[in-house]
């Protein structure tokens, strides 16, 4: 059972894995649905914005040239013709020296080209008629939204693989698109092996821990905007496994085994790779935790191989199984953002393999700090639950040292375009 | 119409809003269905973690003394009587100079206190029965994860309030948590005023705009984990929007409007307010923009009377309904995150009220710079497509100069137990 591996960085790993995946399948769906989920179509501008001169406060509509000579001492009156607000029109024909009360967004009325506020003009009453005294000049424009100012028809607002917001829901209402193209979400299989693992209802027995990777992996899933599918747990036998991977693969575009890729005497997947005919991508990764990452693949369907441990399992599916899930969604950015950040302790253990270390981050003053989150074992469960980066430690014989700037990747659904693992 | 308002600042305001904000009804519901709720128990461990002494590689348990003087030129031999993986209990006993091999995360045998992995040990075989020779000596608790070792039982694990991540589903699974407590998500109402909206689906007429605010509304209600329901809008017409009013109240438990709160002819909430015998907590705030925010209360339901313009209307949202939908939720850090960036722009408009510009985040090294984001009008929607935090510009007659270090709240679900403004 003691084969050699061939031992990858993770970088190597990395463009194995992304070497040939691309965008997947796009759906329209409801305007209504489509928060959180990725465009597969460019937003262009198909009007203007505003798409009418329109006024931005509640006032009166005039011809700023009739307000030329108003002063404190002489001011101007118009005479008030009419009185709308927003979405109506003024139909009639404002003449010299007449205003028209109007309201915000309201459209302006033909020949009016500027609005004086409410709190600015003394309103009079005179034979049943309304004017309004302005003591000052109102220039050309003044609190007009003019027709394009914030966008211009033909404008590209949001690109292709963009994650829609709030703010770009609000946009795509704007221009009327009650429908928008999306990213068809991966159907992601989850597959525990293991004897000793039991149900998450079932009672704690000698030598058995409870399935707790399949649940983490599965919010992993739903986080990065896939759709995971439970499939529960193979057993420590080679046939009944082999069966139920090849039933899993007619399920789903994607599956994600934990354990069973290690050395150990029950460690079946390395020989259902086999017999399945899979392309195995690499099945040793220079990296701690997840040393025993495997991806294979069968034409295009990922299987990938996490570690039955769950920090390991935690940290593969970061890096191996998120960029190709937000691949498939359809956007450009998938890679964990890289930053730098201060280390607040040493982190002194001498490894060969890059290591990965689960950390809090810290903002103080401007600069971002980052310390450790409980113990760095592969196995440690508590370790992830606070943790909102991964610190980077390259391999090294002597360790890094407090308050040292260290390259951190941060666990939140930013991504960015190029890896930060290079080959 | 024109009636004077108290003005408050931003901090007096929400400190109003908060000032009887409780934790809303709890649930329990699958662990499946959990990610991204927050939790309404305290977790605490109901075991150690591990369970039982377990090894941590596949390898050989033994009896760490029987290895005192192996060395390379005289090697300790033991003999290997049985076999067995994770999951299963080795029954028989291991006596002195015995060994049993062992897989990742199986249980310890009784008496065998450290694991050789499989790559430092040479199998032999002597007359059907199997061995291993060991040439160096091995610790007591090599490679073993010892009962309780990371986490004791009893131990508090995350406390009540927090977001349910895939770390903390991990947790949970692995402590036997089928269900789990959580908060309610309250239902939030959506309702737009103006008779300029034109739904999503319809095509633009002269005057109008379309019905923007409330999908943005729905899609940043969904982000913060309550559930939105969209309510349509109201004509601009006081005797109907008032029923409509009084209809929506009984199907939600907090209403959010767009619109109608300012001083134009045809803003009717201030009225509505008044025959609901609602109490209204505010209606002017000195900030820019949202300065026509209203925040009202019939017993303990909450009307907030946001403005019509969009970005006044996100910022409206993230500023007070937020803490509250936050708070009814039952996390405990309902405020925005609030930190410092580096301008790389002057902000140089004088404003006599505090000014909140939408804004994008980067870091470069380990410090953060915040970039402003399109138009920074009340009216601008584009502002909003890329922004990630406000920049927060308390009122000045000089404005802000590039470079300076400036308070920023950062628009991501991370919260904050002190609101950023104080009274």
């Amino acid at each position: 059972m003691l084969t050699d591996r061939k031992v990858f960085l993770i970088g190597e790993a990395i463009e194995k894995i992304m070497s040939d995946v691309q965008s997947g399948n796009v759906e329209r769906i409801p305007l209504i649905k489509a928060s959180g989920r990725y465009l597969a179509e460019d937003i262009v501008a198909n009007q203007d914005v505003p798409a009418f001169d329109r006024s931005l406060y509640d006032g009166y509509a005039l011809m700023a040239q009739d307000t030329r000579t108003a002063t404190k001492e002489s001011p101007v009156v118009l005479e008030v013709i009419g009185h709308f607000g927003a979405g109506a029109v003024f139909q009639d024909e404002v003449k010299k020296y007449q205003a028209v009360r109007i309201m915000t967004g309201a459209e302006m009325p033909k020949s009016c080209n500027a609005i004086v506020m409410l709190e600015h003009v003394t309103e009079l009453e005179i034979e049943d008629k309304h004017y309004i005294a302005i003591d000052k000049q109102i220039p050309v424009n003044e609190k007009v939204f003019k027709k394009g100012a914030e966008i211009i028809e033909g404008t590209l607002l949001v690109e292709k693989g963009a994650k829609i917001t709030p703010g770009i829901v609000g946009l795509l209402a704007t221009f009327g698109y009650n429908e928008v193209l999306v990213g068809v979400q991966p159907k992601v299989g989850v597959l525990a092996t293991g004897s000793e693992l039991l149900e998450v209802d079932e009672p704690l027995a000698p030598g058995k821990i409870r399935n707790s990777n399949s649940y983490m992996l599965m919010a992993q899933i739903e986080k990065v905007g896939a759709k995971p599918l439970y499939l529960g747990k193979l057993e420590d036998n080679l046939e009944k496994s082999y069966a139920a991977i090849q039933q899993a693969l007619t399920q789903v575009d994607i599956l994600i085994t934990t354990g069973g890729v290690s050395v150990g005497d029950f460690d079946y997947l390395p020989e259902i790779y086999n017999r399945l005919g899979a392309k195995v991508l690499f099945n040793k990764i220079a990296m701690r935790p997840g040393s025993v990452t495997t991806v294979a693949k069968i034409g295009e369907q990922f299987l990938f191989g996490l570690s039955g441990n769950p920090s390991a399992s935690y940290i593969g599916f970061e890096l191996f199984v998120r960029p190709v899930l937000k691949t498939l969604l359809g956007n450009e950015q998938p890679y964990l953002m890289s930053h730098q950040a201060i280390i607040t302790e040493d982190f002194r253990v001498p490894n060969a393999f890059t290591q990965l270390i689960r950390t809090k981050v810290k903002v103080e003053g401007t600069n971002l700090f980052v310390s450790s989150n409980g113990l760095n074992m592969s196995s440690s469960i508590t370790s992830l639950v606070g943790a909102d980066a991964l610190v980077v430690l390259p391999p090294s014989d002597s360790g890094y040292v407090e308050g040292s700037a260290i390259d951190i990747l941060l666990l939140s659904d930013e991504g960015q375009k190029n890896c930060y693992f290079t080959t």
